[in-house]
C-alpha cells in the first residue's frame, strides 16, 4: 500500500466513522424530540459529511487503480476472501444441487474445523472458567414460551408483495433504497425534495405500517424486479412455524434464539446453584430466523449457532467478583454520548468507563472485558473491533443498558455480540405467563421491619359506580406504584376525589375516597424475595466466525512473482488443521517416518494431513497456506524434518522423535515460534521450496 | 444378588433371548412365504417360549420380594435411574412450568457436559483418526430434497383419531396392545382366537392401511382414553413441516436426519478429497421426528443428536486398509441365521464374520469394529452389547447388508447404532431429481477396450405406429438392460416382432425389427464412471447417553448401612466433571490452599467443581458420587491433600504440588488408579469421612 493510498484510508475511515456518528446524532435528536430546526441542521452536516466521504472513496478508488499495485477496494478484498472461502471448502450454499436455498449455508471440512474450535474455545473460555451450568434445549419450542417473550406479537419486519407474483420485499428496505438512490443518482431534484428524502431515511425506522405505505404509495415504489404494483405493508412475523404433534393442535416455532430455554429452567437452576446468586447458565446451539430477504452472504442467514449466556444477579448488586481480573484492559469503546456527539469511538480503560458510569454496572464491564479477551485471542483485530453502546431508542423499553461488539468487516461495521442487561424482564414475563415464580430469595440474618404499602379498593362501591369496568378499574388502583398512591392517598384527603387514569379503559374516571383504602403497613420479613436480573452476552457464531476469515486472509507474491497466493494466518487456536506432513519425494523410508510422526501427532491431540501428492512442496505449502494451516512438517531425510511456520515462512531441523511434540507445544501456545527459532538450526529452502 | 436370583436371571435371559429369536423366525417365514403349517408350528413355539419366560419373570419376581435383600426389578431399577437424573438435573423435561411437551426433553449441566464429552469421544475416534470430512449443514431442509431421499412419500407411521375428541393414536400400537392385552389376561378367549392373536402380533408390521383399519373395526378396537370410535388409520408424515421465506411458496422441513446433507455435497467432497476413493463425511447435528404419541422417555424423543458417517467407497471394492485394526476384536454378534434358527447371540471374531461372509465386505465389519471400540470405551458394558443383523424383510430393498448396535437397557434391548450397506441408492436418487451426476471416475494406467450396449429407437416408425405414446415406448425401450435389449434383438431376428411390456402405459405393444436397432460396439474406454456405494453408521447419541447412564448406575449401603446411595461409574472419559475439591473446614489456610489447586486443574483443562458447603465430608462424596464425579480431592492440610477414587472409595495422600498433575493423568487415562495407589501412601479415612 503506497503512502497515497494509506493517507486516503485514514481519511475515509474518519469519514466514515463521523458520517456515522452524525446519523447516530441524528437518530437521537429525533427520539430526544429535538425541534425542527436543530434536526435539519443535523441532517445537513450529515449530508455534507457523506458528500465528502463519497469524495474520498472516488478518490481512493481511483489512486487504487491508478497505481495498480494489486491492493483491493472492500469490494474486491470481499471476493477475494469469499472465493477462496468457497473453493476451499469452508463453506457451501446449502442445496447447491437443487439450485440452494438464499440465507442457507454449509460449512465444509475446514470451516466446521473452525467451528469446531470456536466453539470449543468458547466453552473452555466462558463455561469452564466461569463455572457456568450448560443447558441444551430443543429447537422445536411451543407457541406459549414464544408468546410469554413476546416473540410471537413482536417478533416482525414489515412486507410487501408484488400484487401479481407475490414476491416478497422488506418494505423498508425498498423506501430506503429509493430514497438513497435519488439522493445519490439524481441531479434534477430540489434542495427541498432532497431535504424530504433526507427526513424519510433518518425517521423511517419509527415508521408505523400505514405511514411506511403512505410513504411508499406517494413515491410510486413498485416492486424492483417487475415494476407491478405493491400491496400495503404488513408484519411478517420472522419465526419458522411449524406444529407439534400429530393432531395439529400445539403450534410451535424453531426458536429464534436460545435465551428462552434458559430463562423457562431459571427455577431448577437455582436449586442446582444451591440457591444462591449471581450465576450464570449458558447455552449453545441453533436458532433461526426466516428472513424475508436474506442479503449480505453470511452475516445474515436463515438458520445459524448462537452461544448465549445469562447471568442472574440480584439487582441490588450488580458487582463481580472477578471484575479486577479485567479492569485493567484498554479498548475500542463507543459510548452513547461520544455517537450523538458526533465523534469517534475511542480507546477506554473498562475499569474507568465502569467506575465513571458509562457502563452501568460491574457484571456488565466484566463481561465486555470477557468478551474483548475472547474475541482477540481468536484472531479478530483489535483495531478493527469495537464495543458500541446502544441509543436510548434501540434498546428495549425494559433494559438498564447494552453494549455491542461491532467487529469491522467489509460490510461495515457489524454486531458480533450483543452484551445487554435485560433488567427482570425475562423472568417476570415467563412468571406471569405460566403462574410459576421465577425468583430468587435472600435471607436476612435478622428479621427487618419494613413499610409495604397497601392497596385496598373497596369492590362494592366501585361495582356500583362502574358497573361492568369495575375489573378494570380495581386492576389499574392495585398496579399503582408508591408515588402514585401515596399521591391519590392525599388527594383523597384532601380533596375527596380524584381523577384518575385507567389505561385499559383508555379513559379518566372519578375516584372517591370511599372506594380504595390507601396504607402503610410495618411488617416483620426474614427474607427478601425479588425477581433476578439478567444480563445476556450473545454471541453470533457464524458472524464472529465470518469476520475472523476477514481478518486473517491476507495474500502474498508468489517466489516467482508471477502470481497472489492467498493465507489465512489464523491463529493455532483455530486453525482447522494444525499441521502438515509432507515426506519431500515417494519413498518407503519417508512414508515409514512420515506414519510415525502422523502417530505421534494423533496421540497428542494434533490434529493433521498428510500430503503426499507428486507437486512441488512449493504448491503443497501454498496450498496449506490457503488452508490457514499454521505449521508444516517436511519429511527430507529419515532421522530428521524440517518444521516450516506460516506467516514468516521461516523453517527450523528438528529430530524425527521431537517434530510432533515441537508442533504441539507450539500450537497449544505453550511455546511461541520465536522460542522454536532460538532453539533448534535454521533451515534455509532450496530454490525449489517456494 | 443372591445365587437362586442370579440363577433365575440367567434363565430370563436366555428365555428373553430365545422368545427374540423366535419371534424373529416367525418374521422370517412369513416374509419367506412358507406354509401355512410351518408358520403355525412356529408360532406355536414362540407360544410355548412366551408362557416359559412369563413363568420365569413371575418365580423371578416373587423372590426378589421374598428375599427382600433390595434387589431392584426393570421398573423399580428404571425408575431410580430416572429419578435420580431428574433430581440432579441431567435432564429436564422442557418447557416444564408450562407442562412440557411430550418427547422434548432439556439437558442440564451434568447432562451436557456428558454429551458434550460423547461428541468430542466421537469427534476424535471418527472424524481425527480416519481423516473423515466434517460438514454441518441446516436442519430447515427444502422439499425436493427429501422428496429425492423418499421421506416426503414414505416416512410415516400409521394413524387412527378419536373422532369426538381429535386425540391421535398409532394404529399399530392399538392393535398391537389389544391382541398382547387378550393374551396375557383374558382366560376365557379358546385356543383359536389366542392363534389369531398370535398370528396377528407377527404379520401386523405387513399390513396396509386398509387391512389394519378392517382389523381394528373387527375386534371394536376404540380409543383408549375416551371408548370414542376412531377413523381409519391413515399414513402421517413424521417431518415437522414448514415453509421457508415469506411467500410461503418453498415448502421445508426439519430435517429427520443429518445424511441428506452429506449426499447432496458428494460432489464438492470428492473433489475436496482429490476425486479419491474411498473416503468419509461426517456429521454431527440435531434431527427431528414429530412422533405420533412418544413412549419410552429419553429413547422415543422428537428431537435428537444424530452423529452420522457417509462412506463412500467403490462397489466392486469395498476393502478396507485398516481392517487388520480390528480384525481380532470378537463381541457378542447376532447374525441374521442364528435369529432365524432360534439360537442366541454369540460372540464372534469380526475378521472371521467377515471370512466366511456372515458380514458382507471388509467395509462394513472394519466399521462394526470401531463402533464397538467407541462404545465399550464410553463404558457400555460389553456383555450388554449386541450386533444384530438386519432380516431380508427389514432392510431397504437396495440395502447390502445391515447390522445394529443394539444395547440392552430396562426398556429391552435397544437399537442405538444403525450400520448399513446402502449401495448406491442414495447416490442415484440425487443425481436422478438434481440432474447433477453425483459420481466417482476410475481412470485406467491403459485404455480398455469395451463392449457397449447400444439401442437406436427408430423414431419415425414408432411415431407412425404408436402416435401419442411414442415417446413411452422410446424410454422404455432406452431403459433396457443388456438382457432384455439381446433377447429383444434376437426375437427380433428370428420373429421379425415381439411383444414388449411398456411400464408407463400398464400395457404391452408390438415391437417390429423396423422399430429398434440393438447392436454391441466396441469402444476404447479410458476410465470408468460409476456410483459409489455408501457405508452409513448412524449413531443415536441420546440414546446410547441414556443407556450409558443405566450401565453406570449402581448404589451401594451408606457408611451407617441405613440409606442406599446412588452412585454413577462413569469412566473419566464421559464424567461430567473429573474432580471435585473439598476444603475439609472453612479456614483461610484452606481456601488458599483450594485455590491454587482449582488454578492449576484449569490450566491443565480438567473441570472440576469447589464444594465448600459446610456439610459433613460423607454427605459430599455422596452428593459428588451421584453426579459420577470419579476423583474427589480434600483439602485438610496446607501442604499435602487427599485423593480419593469414587468406586473403590480408596484415598492416597499427596503433595499440594502434584495434586492437580496426578488428577489430570489418571483422568487422561496416561496413568491408572493403580499405579497412584502403587505409588503414593494410602490414606484411611476417618470414621466421620463417609
Amino acid at each position: 500500500m503506497d503512502a497515497a493510498e494509506q493517507s486516503l484510508r485514514q481519511s475515509l475511515s474518519e469519514k466514515s466513522s463521523s458520517v456515522e456518528s452524525q446519523g447516530n446524532a441524528v437518530r437521537a435528536l429525533k427520539a430526544s424530540r429535538a425541534g425542527k430546526p436543530e434536526i435539519d441542521a443535523a441532517i445537513d452536516l450529515l449530508n455534507k459529511l457523506k458528500l465528502e466521504k463519497s469524495a474520498v472513496e472516488k478518490q481512493l478508488q481511483s489512486t487504487i487503480t491508478s497505481s495498480g499495485n494489486g491492493s483491493l477496494n472492500r469490494e474486491a478484498f470481499r471476493q477475494a476472501v469469499v472465493n477462496t472461502l468457497e473453493r476451499r471448502l469452508f463453506y457451501i450454499p446449502s442445496f447447491k444441487i437443487y439450485r440452494g436455498v438464499a440465507g442457507l449455508f454449509d460449512y465444509g471440512p475446514p470451516g466446521c474445523a473452525v467451528k469446531s474450535n470456536v466453539l470449543s474455545f468458547w466453552r473452555q473460555h466462558f463455561i469452564l472458567e466461569e463455572n457456568m451450568l450448560e443447558v441444551d434445549c430443543p429447537c422445536v419450542t411451543p407457541e406459549v414460551v414464544l408468546k410469554a417473550s413476546g416473540h410471537v406479537d413482536k417478533f416482525t419486519d414489515l412486507m410487501v408483495k408484488d400484487e401479481k407474483t407475490g414476491t416478497c420485499y422488506r418494505a423498508d428496505h425498498l423506501l430506503k433504497d429509493y430514497c438513497t438512490d435519488k439522493l445519490e443518482k439524481d441531479l434534477t431534484i430540489s434542495a427541498e425534495k432532497a431535504a424530504e428524502f433526507k427526513d424519510v431515511l433518518a425517521v423511517m425506522e419509527d415508521y408505523s405500517p400505514e405511514e411506511l405505505g403512505a410513504k411508499l404509495k406517494e413515491y410510486g415504489i413498485t416492486a424492483p424486479d417487475t415494476k407491478n404494483p405493491l400491496s400495503d405493508p404488513y408484519p411478517f412475523n420472522l419465526m419458522f412455524q411449524t406444529s407439534i404433534g400429530p393432531s395439529g393442535l400445539i403450534p410451535g416455532y424453531m426458536r429464534p434464539e436460545t435465551a428462552q430455554g434458559i430463562f423457562v429452567n431459571f427455577k431448577d437452576l437455582y436449586y442446582y446453584n444451591g440457591r444462591k446468586l449471581p450465576f450464570a447458565a449458558a447455552q449453545i446451539g441453533q436458532a433461526f430466523r426466516n428472513e424475508i430477504s436474506p442479503r449480505q452472504g453470511l452475516l445474515r442467514v436463515r438458520e445459524f449457532t448462537l452461544a448465549e449466556i445469562e447471568h442472574f444477579v440480584d439487582p441490588e448488586n450488580k458487582s463481580h467478583p472477578k471484575f479486577s481480573d479485567v479492569s485493567k484492559l484498554e479498548f475500542l469503546m463507543f459510548p452513547r454520548e461520544e455517537q450523538m456527539s458526533g465523534q469517534s469511538a475511542k480507546k477506554l480503560c473498562i475499569g474507568e468507563a465502569v467506575a465513571k458510569g458509562t457502563v452501568n454496572n460491574e457484571t456488565l464491564g466484566y463481561f465486555i472485558g470477557r468478551v474483548y479477551l475472547f474475541l482477540t485471542r481468536l484472531g479478530i483485530d483489535k483495531e478493527r473491533l469495537r464495543f458500541r453502546q446502544h441509543l436510548a431508542n434501540e434498546m428495549a423499553h425494559y433494559a438498564a443498558d447494552c453494549w455491542d461488539a461491532e467487529i469491522e468487516s467489509s460490510y461495515g461495521w457489524i454486531e458480533c455480540v450483543g452484551i445487554a442487561d435485560r433488567s427482570a424482564y425475562d423472568l417476570r414475563a415467563h412468571s406471569e405467563k405460566s403462574g410459576v415464580a421465577l425468583v430468587a430469595e435472600e435471607k436476612y440474618a435478622e428479621p427487618k421491619e419494613l413499610e409495604k404499602l397497601v392497596i385496598n379498593p373497596v369492590k362494592k362501591e366501585l361495582g356500583l359506580a362502574f358497573k361492568g369496568n369495575q375489573k378494570n378499574v380495581v386492576e389499574s388502583l392495585e398496579a399503582m406504584n408508591e408515588k402514585e398512591a401515596m399521591e391519590m392517598k392525599a388527594s383523597l384527603e384532601s380533596k375527596g376525589e380524584v381523577e384518575f387514569y385507567v389505561c385499559t379503559l383508555g379513559k379518566n374516571v372519578i375516584i372517591k375516597k370511599n372506594m380504595v383504602s390507601i396504607s402503610k403497613e410495618k411488617k416483620k420479613e426474614h427474607q427478601r424475595v425479588f425477581t433476578p436480573s439478567v444480563i445476556e452476552p450473545s454471541f453470533g457464531i457464524g458472524r464472529i466466525i465470518y469476520c475472523l476469515y476477514e481478518h486473517c486472509f491476507s495474500t502474498r507474491p508468489s517466489k516467482a512473482g508471477d502470481e497472489q497466493l492467498n493465507v489465512f494466518r489464523f491463529p493455532p487456536l483455530v486453525a482447522p488443521i494444525k499441521c502438515t506432513v509432507f515426506p519431500l519425494v515417494q519413498n518407503q523410508q519417508f512414508e515409514e517416518a512420515t506414519k510415525v510422526i502422523s502417530k505421534e501427532l494423533t496421540s497428542v491431540g494434533i490434529s493433521h494431513k498428510i500430503d503426499i501428492t507428486g507437486t512441488s512442496i512449493g504448491k503443497r505449502y501454498a496450498r496449506t497456506d490457503e488452508l490457514g494451516v499454521p505449521f508444516a512438517i517436511t519429511v527430507d531425510s529419515d532421522t530428521s524434518v524440517t518444521i516450516r511456520e506460516r506467516d514468516s515462512k521461516d523453517q527450523v531441523r528438528v529430530s524425527l522423535e521431537e517434530a510432533a511434540s515441537v508442533v504441539s507445544s507450539v500450537a497449544e501456545g505453550k511455546m511461541t515460534w520465536q522460542d522454536v527459532w532460538a532453539r533448534f538450526p535454521h533451515h534455509s529452502s532450496a530454490a525449489a521450496d517456494e
